[in-house]
């Protein structure tokens, strides 16, 4: 049958996972409420509230970024649709940018499925070299360590993986990313720690919620994130003075 | 000079609206939180979080949509590229849909212009009422009342209501679309109240935030549905169905 | 009827406007024909074809613009998405962008609609002196002429003029953007001629078809250039060096 | 250097790889030219231009695909905007639809490498059943043959291969890839010759030009094709009757 559980419309009723939107949903959830409820059929416990919010205000609190320069040079061309400028800016969401969480994420659910929860430090250590060496053996990158603008260290890492302490969140998944970034760091012998992506990957796997929806929480904040230099862009334009830049660059321009 | 005003990285921290992103964002602000300190530079009181998630909720609480059918489509296409299905959604968030929150916000800051904060009802429905005759002779639909769906009314609308009074954010804008809807009411003989897109316009103008955050609220809020609808794509796929139902229709295709 | 009239396939064959597609299309016409038999329902003539060619090479034919910034930026986050960059690259193909070749179009169908096909220069230049002053009464810029980037004027534009004229394009569209170019020369004191924008706007208004697809072509050639700039991306990336470039710029960054 | 080999414009010229625009370009180029051109640096002969065309032809020519449904559902929802719809429509062509053009023609390489340009039959028939046993292996599909919706073979490889012939074409990967249709059709008992993608990508391959280029050309033609679809919706729209129709699937919605 071609329908969705998430959610159908009928002439006097609007229904969501079951629950009518009007009378038990408005003003008794919240945002992160309902993208719960939307996506995996029930709403979070506070403690995983912390974490979605520590996913999404992650997402959404940069600066200029690849996809808000495309943002706001697609606001340049067409400035009658936010909604297009947006939606360039999500499209620079893949695998080098956001998307890695999914990925790293699935790769610490995949190296922890051999580890029991309760697996000592040696085991995980014995887990997290055996990736290492496996990348290294197919000359892949291993990703969620180090970081090429943060040379000391991801400063956002540390607070993250305190939230993740304090709600029960800091589990098996994070472990072996942590014992990756120490045997890296000992090996590399420069710090090569936990990045951002590696530590939301972490508490996604470590939720146990699935690395897509990880990746959908990124895309949603950086949404949000999108709106607010796009808002700025209306105001305050920087987009044709960063395109002027870059044909100030090319001599043949001859000015 | 070309820099946002949002926020920027150094080598050793992240600075958001100039507060330190690991030690006074993380763990310290919500989604909510964040998106107004990016967007208006300053957080929201609890009143305005609970309009906040009224609008972002509603954008994330939907079934099939055109959005959603667009984007279930892209994914069947392009399964790899999840930011691609989500932005081929958030592109029909334009003059017809999402976009009128914006649209009519602005209608209702323009109306009440003219009008001060403690205006009579009779002030308030006679602006409502040149509204109305302006559009009939510019031959213009009037926007924020009636619905095609819910034709005895949108059923959110009273919750909406409710909430914006209990918080306070039920003034002159929230009067001027009553009236237009009573207005209306009365000279059409049937139902044509507010409808979900002005009861939201009305609470963007009454809270004081921009039409264009207005929707850009709606747009992340959209982008949270479409996370779930695409999730449950990959889980359960309806969108080749959809296609195949489209393609009966055509006699010529011989099957 | 849910059909379009452009064409189905069945078990045995693919029919597009009635013609068989193995047997009367493949390898009897060519990428123009094909354009205009799906838009327009018939194939061009010699002459329509030039000029379909000097619309599409033009929009096909240019260094780095904001499209392309944006088309490469998102190549960087989400280089196995080509068709993803192309739709951010496409996404500023708007009102400031692309687009006003549709608008400059239906402006000059809509002043040459009150004049005769053999208007006297006289009455051309009544009609562009008319829009000129509404355009200033209304305090909105004449579009279609004058150039910030060629100040002497756009050096192409003698060439789309000429092969107009050799087509049999040169008709009363042409005259009154030539027209509205001489008089604002000739008010302003300086060069204020058609710009590319408002040659190929002329040539779509005097085809006769319509402004629609006259951006509808800008666009196709848009996506040809965005493939050549992205392929050389692939190649030879410099997103990274803008990215780079644009940061540089913000002294608080530190670096 | 931040520069692009494409071209650049400077105050009194627009260049494209080295030759001027308005005089060695515009009137003497047309758009598969310029595509060439821009992409490889050269234009095409006559018979790479039969082999461009029948390409993007082939791209262009069809009736109601996915892309087409979303390219539409978005134009319901943001008329204003037609890039969005189109770009709408491109998100789709990623690896199951237009992106498989790549894939195959890099598999044709792949396999027709360890081949010389004068292998015998074979030869060929030998690196084909390498290729489905590998396949096999895998247990993943061998793209490029077989057909849903024609079970009897696609109408329109005939005509694919016959020009390929005619113009030179008919190389070391047309081979492989008939050999692979031969050897399948043998040992599944029914027809499993060459479908549309895959004669697409032995054209791409034998005219050695790259498969991102193939892709690419694909892009375009389908960018054509949208735009044709997209004029209709304006006209004689379908949109609406499409969400009613699968709305109708849902007995839920009460109507």
């Amino acid at each position: 049958m071609l329908i969705t559980e998430i959610g159908y419309t009928t002439p006097t009723s609007v229904v969501i996972r079951g629950q009518d939107f009007s009378t038990q949903i408005l003003g008794k959830m919240d945002f992160l409420d309902i993208i719960m409820l939307t996506s995996v059929g029930r709403t979070p416990t506070p403690q995983e509230k912390v974490m979605l919010n520590l996913i999404m205000v992650t997402a959404a609190g940069h600066g200029i970024t690849p996809s808000v320069i495309a943002a706001r040079m697609t606001l340049l061309g067409a400035p009658e649709a936010l909604q297009g400028a947006v939606a360039a800016g999500i499209l620079g969401g893949g695998s080098v940018y956001l998307g890695p969480i999914q990925n790293i994420a699935q790769t610490l659910l995949d190296i922890s499925a051999q580890l029991t929860r309760d697996a000592s430090d040696d085991e995980v250590r014995a887990a997290a070299q055996a990736h290492i060496s496996a990348m290294a053996a197919q000359k892949k990158p291993v990703w969620g360590v180090g970081s090429a603008t943060h040379q000391a260290g991801d400063p956002r890492v540390p607070t993250m993986r305190e939230l993740a302490r304090d709600n029960g969140f800091y589990g098996l998944h994070w472990r072996v990313l942590d014992a990756i970034g120490e045997l890296l760091s000992e090996q590399k012998g420069r710090p090569f720690c936990a990045n951002g992506a590696g530590a939301l990957a972490a508490i996604v796997a470590d939720m146990g919620i699935s690395p897509a929806l990880g990746r959908g929480l990124m895309l949603t904040g950086r949404c949000a994130s999108l709106i607010a230099q796009l808002l700025e862009e209306q105001q305050t334009p920087i987009a044709q003075e960063m395109w002027d830049l870059v044909l100030k660059q090319d001599p043949r321009c001859g000015k």
